[in-house]
């Protein structure tokens, strides 16, 4: 410690009255920020220095200026895409996360078929049930690691792809997100909603939209916290001169009825092919009208909604999906044989015990279980069975008698089945009155 | 770091979830303070998240059970002297710090003299003006650094021996104070408590009293932090089974006229003569009497006052003072002959510019103006000049008239001079009106 403290003495002299100031509940100067997140970047500023100055914004908080400031110091650790000479607007998408939400790979190639140029990098995550990169990765052959060039190229004969961030992007996330990971500072609206956007803002476009997720399957629990989020990330963008908006959706229970890669896969083709669940069709419908919208392709809602829903039911969207694949490398043909997709033999029903309606699906119960059943990962670079998963056959206020199929487990030669079962079983609840509605659509920011 | 994170990924596990229950405000279990606090001195738990629960901890603060078990896994983190085979209640003493803060020198030998038996060890510390180790060094030949069976032979022969703190004492504390210290989490209550109690507790007392300063010169600068940290401390203090009391003085002023090593030596000895500033003899006779209760060498308030009088009247509390200094190496004749101290030459008076009365002596500034000359450290390790200093000529309420002599400062070869009378002329504030009447105790607990 005492050799620690004499090498940093010029830096903490310095350093420690930032980390005083946030911890007086001050707002911080903008070069102070800078300072920061050079210094964590570089290691100018130990990681015992960083991880104090985190945990008083934590507990302290920041202002959308200094949440702006840090996400703009984030940007600049790094390199930014340039997008400039594909022509149109650029709008990007992100999601929060959450079990069963494949929105991004239907969303891209409907907005795309509207006309709307779709970058889209996505993270690789922990989430329970594999992210957008796995999913699309249970495709063979589908490359998710273009280069800068071939994702533009991509981008200019598509209008939409979607491949792995690359490690040049905001690296001062990378740096903070391991420290906040381990030092409990992970759950702070400011560092989250700045991690998050770094990277959006990183990739180049000129207007993003957000979805938000809320409840029991999704990092915020509820709805108060999400529209917190929410309005920092758009704050933040606005701050850049990035056009945002957010929207906040329900995720209590998952997203559609697929939960694991290969079956979100064909979930998809089945939704771009307007047979899909309608919760998944209505969100992306949602999405893509303020993509149009944000893009100038139309300049009022009802026109872009029209021409989203013509993309869909032409085939349009599906045929750009098919384009993407073929042009990341992709077989094709998957659209057509969903046999081609690694899915595992092993099926197993889980059957309601006893009468009544449906009024829960608890989502992260089912992230579990798909979990355990191979689809995810707990720690990063693990590897993920794309062919397992689950299936529900019931939604929120479905009738159901004893013996009703609940859920349809797809897994591998039996690994983590008794424990699937017993989650499946955990997740749904019966009851003898139907539940109330609930929209899927919780909120709105622009 | 993410090689960092792989190393503690097994202990991360669960220390993440310590910081983060300290983050919502929990408080923490025994077991979780007893980890911390081992594996931040053994090095298993890495320093970034030792400052992320720190930090967590200023801000979220800890319950007096709390407090009690980090102190008292900070005793166990190193050795604990033994003096059970010292007969009689062992009596420790500590002192916040302030300027002039000259006490425990004079306290020791009156206690001792009314038949307690007083062990005190010292800290070096950052004070503005040396601390007791500094001043008693100022004595030729005096050895702060004795083994721990030197210093209890010297308890057993004059009842009273003071030495600096050694190493194996509560090494958690050094540890963490380390960390604290580039990490802005220096200020908190508890953290402040557990550190000095846990060093006073690995001492070997029975019981305690404390001096918690408050004011321009103390760290506490207002009575409801002082008080805070004095009820702080007592908590511990009982909880560990070692009765302690606090004494809460003011230190907007300096305490007595002295500031700088031999200066205070000095009127540590003319104290015991009876001739010394009022206010030292006051918070000494104050302190003094509730360690011969402590010590149950008498067992009312008046009695026990009486006995501290007589001692230091007698000339009996000087002889122990001159006992202790021979016992550990020091030139006893210096109390007779000041001039054996190595006092410097230069002398020069800062007037009064204007008459009036001396409304207040603002420790803090007459703290750095004695620091200036010479007679502290701004750095650990730095050598202090113990000739150098300066003594207050008026007190608060004094009346003045123009050039009158306020204060004296004695220099080495006018180093520091300069600022050393800006510094003084700054810390005097002469009006028109005398100040009200102001208590040097503020409050008392037991």
């Amino acid at each position: 410690m005492s050799q620690l403290v004499r090498r940093y003495t010029a830096v903490r002299m310095r350093f420690v009255d930032v980390i005083a100031r946030k911890r007086d509940g001050q707002a911080l100067s903008r070069e102070q920020i800078d300072e920061f997140v050079a210094g964590a970047t570089n290691g100018g500023i130990p990681d015992y220095q960083c991880s104090a100055l985190l945990m008083a914004i934590v507990l302290r908080g920041m202002t959308d200026e200094e949440t702006a400031w840090l996400t703009d110091a984030m940007v600049r650790s790094g390199e930014r895409v340039d997008l400039s000479d594909i022509p149109g607007i650029k709008v990007g998408k992100h999601s929060t996360g959450g079990v069963g939400d494949k929105v991004s790979i239907i969303l891209a190639p409907v907005a795309a078929a509207c006309g709307v140029i779709v970058p889209k990098m996505s993270g690789r995550g922990l989430g329970h049930t594999g992210g957008t990169l796995d999913k699309l990765e249970s495709i063979p052959g589908f490359r998710i690691g273009l280069t800068i060039d071939e994702f533009k190229n991509v981008l200019r004969t598509v209008g939409t792809s979607i491949i792995g961030q690359t490690a040049s992007l905001a690296p001062a996330d990378k740096k903070l997100y391991a420290l906040r990971d381990v030092t409990g500072t992970i759950e702070s609206i400011p560092l989250i909603s700045a991690s998050i956007m770094s990277k959006k803002l990183a990739e180049g476009s000129n207007a993003l939209v957000l979805d938000v997720k809320c409840g029991d399957g999704a990092f915020m629990k509820d709805p108060s916290q999400a529209r917190a989020l929410a309005a920092s990330m758009v704050a933040i963008g606005t701050h850049a001169g990035v056009r945002t908006e957010a929207l906040i959706t329900d995720m209590d229970a998952p997203l559609g009825c697929a939960v694991g890669n290969s079956l979100e896969i064909i979930e998809c083709f089945e939704t771009l092919k307007g047979e899909g669940p309608s919760d998944v069709a209505d969100v992306v419908v949602r999405l893509a009208t303020r993509m149009v919208l944000l893009a100038q392709v139309e300049s009022d809602q009802r026109a872009a909604a029209r021409r989203v829903e013509e993309v869909l039911h032409s085939g349009q969207a599906l045929d750009r999906f098919v384009r993407m694949i073929d042009a990341q490398g992709g077989n094709p043909r998957v659209a057509d044989d969903y046999s081609l997709l690694p899915l595992a033999s092993g099926e197993e029903m889980v059957t309601a015990p006893r009468a009544g309606y449906v009024a829960g699906l608890r989502a992260e119960a089912l992230g579990r279980a798909s979990n355990v059943l191979g689809a995810g990962r707990s720690r990063v670079g693990e590897s993920v069975d794309h062919g397992v998963g689950l299936k529900t056959r019931v939604s929120r206020g479905s009738r159901v008698s004893v013996g009703d199929p609940l859920i349809e487990l797809r897994h591998r030669d039996g690994r983590g089945l008794e424990a699937a079962r017993e989650l499946c079983a955990a997740a749904i609840a019966i009851t003898d009155e139907p539940p109330p509605h609930r929209d899927k659509v919780l909120g709105e920011l622009r």
